[in-house]
């Protein structure tokens, strides 16, 4: 049993995905697996981020909106319960577009240039000297929503801690310029389990890179999945000793195995020799059947009810709209910039 | 006779001041007497841009806030009609921001840096390498309030025509990736008569250089004003020949005094020798007197009423709100990104 009217003492975090594809395991086991738990504690708002995806999907916004109803799927399909958590369409949100463009004023481009994640997303995307200034500037758009929720924890990858830094910084800047603390500075919450790998080996996980499990998957790429998954090169036959270190299966049932002790003797006895990766690969194939086969059936049928899904991302978006728009009042107020709220007629 | 209901075949203009001060007789000179023309002819929205003024004035909100009704008052001042004009504050119109935010994706940090207005003002403003990511945004901001209206013309002086190419750039890139025209291509409209210099001859008129003349300006401040004005330092006495270039009373002359034949004559008997300043100062005060006398009249008599200044301005920026929410509204249908409205639920 969950109190699901949000109390005014519970601490608010923010969360959100750019929907540019649809979320796989990566994201369950980095982030969609901690919201489940956070939305029994907090208030927890869910950005479906198509302002931001927008930043490097320019070219192609026609995949930006087909992916909003995707990823709103993807989190009904894993348990995110709007009567619990508040998702909310980035884009019908007018109040972070005008945060961001005040924030803009308190933060300088060598600052922006400065930023570690920045950097690194720019040399990934091979963006060169054609840097969009909506790319550079993305780091304070964020800032915007999780001050404009007046988020107190925002979920992120070790990656992204200087995002949360940056925001910090405008905050206490905004502050600073009020006389008085009308934003709150935000934590980040960095999960204690690391980023899961793609089947591949490689570091990420993503659609892209044609490594991902997506949480939509059918049981049959589920298993071919798993059988083409990365595991010791050199462990050509069953009685032959492996190696468990960089082999995916054993990293997955790492994650998705429960049964911890059963997994340590398998790793020794792979270790050992005598344990072929079929059976490992079983093992770990119907841990993520199981897994998955219930967000499947969520997801196929909130699908066939697309009308619910957008009723209920209205829903949380006009609450959403309340909540952001009341953060730019009271910022423009504390700042004592212009409004027809404050005239006195 | 003028017709005030606005025909749909006018050409729309959008014109605007920032708040940071009175405006001056400069501004009257480049700017203002060319909107009491267009307001007969055009679809005129004038933004009074309290957002663009936070892009070098976040240090000093309070400054900005308390000029949107100064700035109002000197439009009403001059004869800007809110019946034919429509008159808005920026901050009124979150449409602007979210076109901006989404235009950002469409322009590169580059092509931001080498514009040519862009660098001459961030060397004028003295930020060196602290320049706040707003002001190199501003361009882009600017471009969103020019569509925002779809207006054909924009008034501007010859250095800020950059800004109208920055502006054409966005639109031939949001238009090709819409695969429609959404928004018009502006024009910019350069006056014919030049910048008005200041009272000490300097190029530009400006409060903070202290050289200018607000049309606020009571009677006595004209007269020092005047009797201050830079003349030819090596016109001693008035049997002396005197220059008439770069004599602010004759290029002011030439600007404020109607009878054209008269001012060739003084200018040729000044040249000649024998024509004292005092005389030619007169003549010049009695000109500005008689133009600023009802402009501070009806300026007065509109403060003592500032209950209606901002109900026209909350009219004008409630107009101007739906104008430019139908703006970001078609524009995000041709580009294909989310939208509610365009969700068959």
């Amino acid at each position: 049993m969950h109190d699901t009217t949000p109390s005014t003492s519970r601490l608010t975090v923010l969360t959100g995905d750019r929907p540019t594809g649809p979320l796989h395991l990566g994201h369950y086991v980095g982030s969609l697996k901690t919201r489940l738990k956070l939305q029994e504690t907090h208030a927890q708002y869910i950005l479906v981020a198509d302002t931001q995806a927008m930043t490097d999907n320019a070219h192609d916004p026609d995949k930006v909106r087909r992916n909003v109803l995707e990823v709103a799927l993807d989190y009904l399909a894993v348990g995110i319960d709007p009567h619990k958590s508040t998702i909310a369409v980035q884009s019908g949100l007018p109040a972070l577009a005008e945060l961001t463009l005040l924030y803009l004023n308190f933060v300088t481009v060598a600052r922006l240039e400065r930023n570690p994640t920045i950097k690194e997303e720019i040399q990934a995307r091979g963006f060169g000297r054609d840097i969009p200034a909506g790319f550079l500037c993305y780091p304070v758009a964020q800032a915007a929503d999780i001050t404009g929720f007046k988020a107190n924890v925002v979920p992120v990858g070790e990656d992204q801690a200087p995002l949360i830094e940056q925001t910090n910084e405008i905050v206490r800047r905004i502050n600073r310029q009020a006389g008085v603390d009308v934003l709150p500075e935000a934590e980040a919450l960095i999960p204690s389990m690391g980023r899961l790998p793609g089947v591949d080996g490689k570091a990420k996980m993503s659609k892209s890179q044609n490594n991902s499990i997506p949480l939509s998957a059918a049981p049959d790429a589920i298993r071919e999945a798993v059988r083409s998954m990365y595991t010791d090169p050199y462990h050509l036959r069953a009685s032959d000793p492996g190696t468990v270190e960089g082999n995916m299966v054993f990293t997955y049932l790492d994650v998705f195995d429960d049964d911890r002790a059963e997994v340590e003797r398998l790793k020794a006895s792979y270790r050992a020799g005598g344990l072929g990766d079929m059976m490992l690969k079983h093992r770990l194939e119907d841990k993520l059947q199981a897994l998955i086969a219930p967000m499947r059936e969520r997801r196929e049928r909130f699908a066939q009810d697309p009308g619910y899904v957008f009723s209920m991302l209205r829903d949380g978006t006009d609450r959403a709209k309340a909540v952001t728009q009341h953060t730019l009042d009271e910022v423009r107020t504390a700042l004592g910039t212009f409004s027809f709220a404050s005239v006195r007629s």
